[in-house]
C-alpha cells in the first residue's frame, strides 16, 4: 500500500464510520434491538440460529466492508482499525497502538524477556539519539540505513551545531561502549538487551506494524571471545524467535539463512524466521538474529586480552524481533469477519454475554455471567463479562468477533435450567455446551485446541502453497501463482541479482527469502533454477513484504 | 552542575579510571592478593579485622574520590558511574542506563504496572512525533515546553515538508485521538497509560537521572465524565508515587499541591510528591499528578452526551514519573563508598563471597557460597554468589559496596566449623553471624530492618532540615542554612513572584515547593512571611532541582 493508498484507506474508515463499542451513534439501535426478543442458539423458543443471527448482525451494523481474499490490503488496514488494536495517525506511516495491540505485545514480552534472561542477557537503555560520527563507523551499516534516518537540526528556535540522528538501530549507539567495557576476557561474554522504539523513515508501502516509520522491538547485542559462542547464541535467540511465532501467535515459520544480498548490513551472516502470507504470496522476515562476526569489532575496537595475554578482537551477535509480528498474526489468521486472535495472546481469551430473555430472571443470569467469569479468572485464563444493557446480544457477539475473542460463552435461561453454556469458537464458529461443573477443564481443552487448530490451519495453507521449482519456467509460473518458490540455487549473488532484475514488475521484485536449515536432499547434479550452473542449496524465494 | 562541569567529571572519571569489576588492569593486583592469607572477618586466625581490611581495601584502588559531604555534585557523578548505574554518553545530557539501573526501574515498573491496571487503566503507545499544528493547539501548554522541544528536520538527505517534534510529553500527542474517541457517557472513563521515552531539550545543568535530554517515564492520560472522579483519581495515582517513593526507594515524600506559577502548564492544578536532599538543601519534586480541568478538553474538542443527552466536556488527569526517581535514591541514600540500595529494589539483594584461607577446602566453602544462594533464591530472595578466584575478598567487599548490595554474606572455615554465616549490612556495616539452619528467615528480617532504617534515617535527616520560619528574615537566615522551609503563605502568585526575585542569585532563586495536604494548624491572624498580608495556609518552600 502506498502513500495514496493509505489516504484512501483512511478516508474511507472515516467515511463508513466503523462504529466501535464506545460508539455512542449505536445506542438507538441498540436500545431499539433491545425491546424485541432476543436471539439466543442456546434457547429454541424464541426461534434463535443461524438464519436469525445472522438478520441482527445484519442489523447492527457491524463488520467489515472489505473482504479478505477480494481486497487484501484494504481488508487488513479495515481489520486493524475496526478491531481497535491501531488508530491511524496525522503523520503518515506513524500509528497508534491501542491497547488491544500493547496487551499482546506484553504477552510476547513477558516470555521473551523471561527466556533471556535465564541466558543471562540483561536489559539496558541508550539513547534515542545517535550522533553522525558514531553512525558514520561502519560504512556498510550506515550504506544501508543512512536513507531512511531521521535527523534533529533544531531545538526549540536554536539550530543544534551538528545534526544529530534518532536510532534505525544501535550498534552504532552500543558498540562505542563496548569498546571501554571490554578489556579482559572476563568482561565477556558481555550479553545486553533493550526494548525500545526505533525510527526508520521510510517513504514507501506505510502499513500498519508491517512497515511504519516508527516501531516497538527488542534489540540484543552481544559479544563473546569466540566465533563459536557467537554461533551459538544465534541459534538460541532464532529458536526463542520460533516459538514466539509458533507457540505464541500461532504461525509456522522456516528457520534460515539470509543470503549475502539479503544480510543485515554490516554483519558476517544474518538468520530469520520467515513466515508467508498465501492471500498475497508474499514471504515476510518474521524476526533476525544476526553473527555480526568481527566486522563492528574492528570499526570499534573492541577487543580484549585473552588468557595467554594475546589480543583478540570480539565476535559480535545482535538480533530483534519489532511489533512487526502483530501485523503478521493479524494476516495469517483474521478473516472477515474481523481479527482472530491465538488464546495465548488473547488479552481477553474468554467472553462471557448473557442472553435476556422475556420474563426470564434477567439477575440470575448476570450473576451466572459474573461466576463463570469468576470461576475462570481464577483457574488462570483471561475473561470479561459483557453485561452492557444497551447492546444486543447479536451486537455483542459480533463486537467481540470483530475483536477476535477466542471463546464466546453465552448464557440464557435454558442453559440455566440445564447447568450448563453455551460455548462458541472464533476460529470455526462451533457451538457446543458444557456443563458448569465442567466447566474450567473443558475451556482448557477449548483453548488448546484453537491454538493447535490455528497453527494447524496456517501450515496447511501455507504448506499448500510451496512450490518446488527446478526450471526458469517452473519458477515463474509458480511465481505468477503467488507461491512460496523452493528452489535449487548455485548460491551466487549475482545470479540472485539477476533473479531480481528479471521479476522486477508491478508487484515488486521476487528475492530469496532464505536457505533452509532444514534442506530436502539435494541430488548430485542438481542444476540451479536459474543459472544453469551446480546447485548448492534449497533455497526459499518469493516476493516478500 | 552545567556543561563544563560535566565535562570536567567527565573527563576526571577518565583520568582515574575507575576501576570495575569487569576491568582486566586488576588482574595482576589481585593475583598478587591471593597469595597472601586473605582477611576474612569471620576467621580470626588470619589476623583479620579492620585494620587489616582497610589495607586490602586500599591495594584494591577501589573508592570514590569525592566525598558525599565535601562536594556533593562531583560525588553524586562518580557514584552513578562507578556503581555501573550509568555511562556518560557523547551527546551531552544523554546518558546510558546500565543494567544495575534497569533492574531498578523494572522492579519500580512492576508494582506500578499492576496498580493502575487494577485501576483499569490500559497501556497504549502513541508515536514519538508529533506535527508542530497539534503541539501548538493549547496556548500554555506549547508556552512551557517550546524552547525544549527538539525538532526533526530532515529524513537522509530530504528535507521534510514541515518539521517534526519530539514528544516532551503527549497530551498534544494523544487528545486529538481522545476526541475521536469518546463520543458518549458509556466511552468514559478513558484511562490509557504508556512506558515511553520523552525528550526534552534542556540546555542547563544536565544531571544523570535528574535532569537529562532524554529520560523514560509512564505517562497515563485520563478522561471522566466528572470532576469528581478526576479529583479522586489524581489522589489515587499519587498515592501510588508516595508508595514508589516511600515503600520501594525508602525515600520520605511530601503529598502536597503546586502552586499557580509551578503547576503543570495547561492544566488545573497540579499535586506531587516532594523529595529533599540535605546535602544540598534542595527541594526535588517526585512526581506529579495533574488535573487538566476541561482546559485540553475545550482546545481538543473532547466532549461527550450525558445520559439526558445533552453534551459537555470531559474531565481529564495526566501523571508521571521517570528515571528521575531513581536519581533521588542515589542522592539520598548513598555515602563515602558507594551506591546504597534498598533492598525492596536492589537487583542483587544478597551477594555471597567465599573468603579462602590456607589449607582450607575451597571447594567445600565454594559449595556452601553455592548453597546459601540457591536457598536463598528458592526463599524468593534476588541473591548471588561471587565466587571470581582472580580477586580478593577485600576486592570482592568494596567491589559489591560501590554497587550497594544491601548485604553481603562472607562464608570461611570458621563459619563452615560453626554452621553459621557472617551477615554484614552495607547500610550501617555491621556484622552477625547467622546460624545455617536459621538463615532465610535472618536474611528476611534483615532486609526488612534495613529497608526500614533506610527510611527511617532518610526521614529523620529530612525532618532535621524542616524549618519555620514566620518572618522574611527567618526565612533568608533558613535558606542560606539550606533548610526545607515551611512558612505560611498569602497564596498570591505576585507574592511567590517576588520571593523568587529577591532571592536570585547563584544558587537559583527559591520557590513553592509544595502546600503539603497535611496542614500544620494555622493560627488566626498569622501573617504571610512575604507579604505580610493575612496568610492561608502552610507552604513548602526551597531551592529546586
Amino acid at each position: 500500500m502506498d502513500n495514496n493508498q493509505e489516504e484512501k484507506v483512511m478516508n474511507s474508515l472515516k467515511e463508513i464510520e466503523i462504529e466501535s463499542s464506545t460508539d455512542n451513534k449505536n445506542n438507538n439501535k441498540a436500545k431499539k434491538e433491545k425491546k424485541k426478543p432476543s436471539s439466543s442458539s442456546s434457547d429454541k423458543k424464541t426461534g434463535g440460529g443461524g438464519s436469525k443471527k445472522k438478520e441482527v448482525k445484519k442489523e447492527t451494523g457491524l463488520g467489515l466492508t472489505n473482504k479478505k481474499d477480494d481486497n487484501f490490503g484494504e481488508w487488513y488496514s479495515e481489520v486493524v482499525v475496526a478491531s481497535e488494536m491501531i488508530e491511524y495517525y496525522d503523520i503518515s506511516g506513524c500509528y497508534i497502538l491501542r491497547p488491544w495491540t500493547m496487551s499482546i505485545w506484553e504477552i510476547m514480552q513477558t516470555f521473551f524477556d523471561a527466556e533471556i534472561k535465564k541466558m543471562k542477557v540483561k536489559n539496558c537503555y541508550f539513547p534515542v539519539f545517535v550522533s553522525g560520527s558514531a553512525l558514520r563507523r561502519e560504512e556498510d551499516h550506515i550504506e544501508g540505513f543512512a536513507p531512511e534516518v531521521a535527523w534533529v537540526t533544531k531545538s526549540g528556535d536554536t539550530e543544534l551545531d551538528l545534526p544529530i540522528a534518532i536510532r534505525p538501530t544501535s550498534e552504532t549507539v552500543m558498540y562505542p561502549y563496548y569498546s571501554k567495557w571490554i578489556r579482559g576476557h572476563r568482561d565477556l561474554p558481555l550479553k545486553l538487551n533493550q526494548w525500545c522504539n526505533v525510527v526508520r523513515w521510510e517513504f514507501s508501502h506505510p502499513t500498519p506494524f508491517i512497515r511504519s516509520r516508527e516501531f516497538l522491538w527488542q534489540e540484543g547485542h552481544t559479544a563473546f571471545a569466540t566465533k563459536e559462542e557467537a554461533d551459538e547464541e544465534v541459534l538460541d535467540i532464532l529458536e526463542l524467535y520460533r516459538r514466539v511465532y509458533e507457540e505464541f501467535l500461532a504461525i509456522p515459520v522456516v528457520k534460515g539463512k539470509k543470503s549475502e544480498l539479503e544480510k543485515f548490513a554490516g554483519g558476517l551472516y544474518t538468520t530469520s524466521v520467515e513466515a508467508f502470507i498465501p492471500n498475497t504470496g508474499r514471504g515476510i522476515q518474521g524476526a533476525t538474529s544476526h553473527c555480526l562476526g568481527q566486522n563492528f569489532a574492528k570499526m570499534f575496537d573492541i577487543n580484549f586480552e585473552n588468557e595467554k595475554g594475546e589480543r583478540g578482537m570480539v565476535w559480535q551477535n545482535s538480533w530483534a524481533y519489532s511489533t512487526r509480528t502483530i501485523g503478521v498474526m493479524v494476516m495469517v489468521h483474521s478473516d472477515d469477519k474481523g481479527l482472530v486472535l491465538p488464546p495465548k495472546v488473547a488479552s481477553v481469551q474468554v467472553v462471557v454475554v448473557p442472553v435476556p430473555y422475556k420474563d426470564a430472571d434477567m439477575q440470575g443470569i448476570f450473576d451466572a455471567c459474573t461466576n463463570t467469569v469468576k470461576t475462570l479468572n481464577e483457574a488462570g485464563f483471561r475473561a470479561e463479562e459483557d453485561l452492557r444493557e444497551n447492546y444486543s446480544p447479536g451486537w455483542k457477539y459480533s463486537h467481540w468477533e470483530m475483536k477476535g475473542v477466542p471463546v464466546r460463552i453465552e448464557i440464557g435461561p435454558k442453559d440455566m435450567a440445564n447447568k450448563q453454556v453455551r460455548v462458541v469458537r472464533r476460529d470455526n464458529s462451533s457451538k457446543m455446551d458444557i456443563p458448569t461443573s465442567n466447566l474450567v477443564e473443558k475451556i482448557k481443552d477449548v483453548l488448546d485446541d484453537i491454538q493447535q487448530s490455528l497453527f494447524d490451519s496456517a501450515k496447511q495453507k501455507r504448506d499448500a502453497c510451496i512450490k518446488v521449482a527446478k526450471t526458469w519456467e517452473e519458477f515463474t509460473t509458480a511465481l505468477n501463482e503467488k507461491k512460496l518458490i523452493l528452489a535449487p540455487w548455485c548460491d551466487e549473488e549475482e545470479v540472485e541479482k539477476d533473479v531480481k532484475a528479471r521479476t522486477k514488475g508491478e508487484m515488486g521484485a521476487c528475492k530469496t527469502l532464505c536457505t533452509p536449515f532444514d534442506q530436502p536432499e539435494l541430488p548430485e547434479g542438481t542444476l540451479c533454477f536459474a543459472s544453469g550452473k551446480l546447485a548448492k542449496k534449497w533455497t526459499y524465494w518469493g516476493r516478500s513484504y
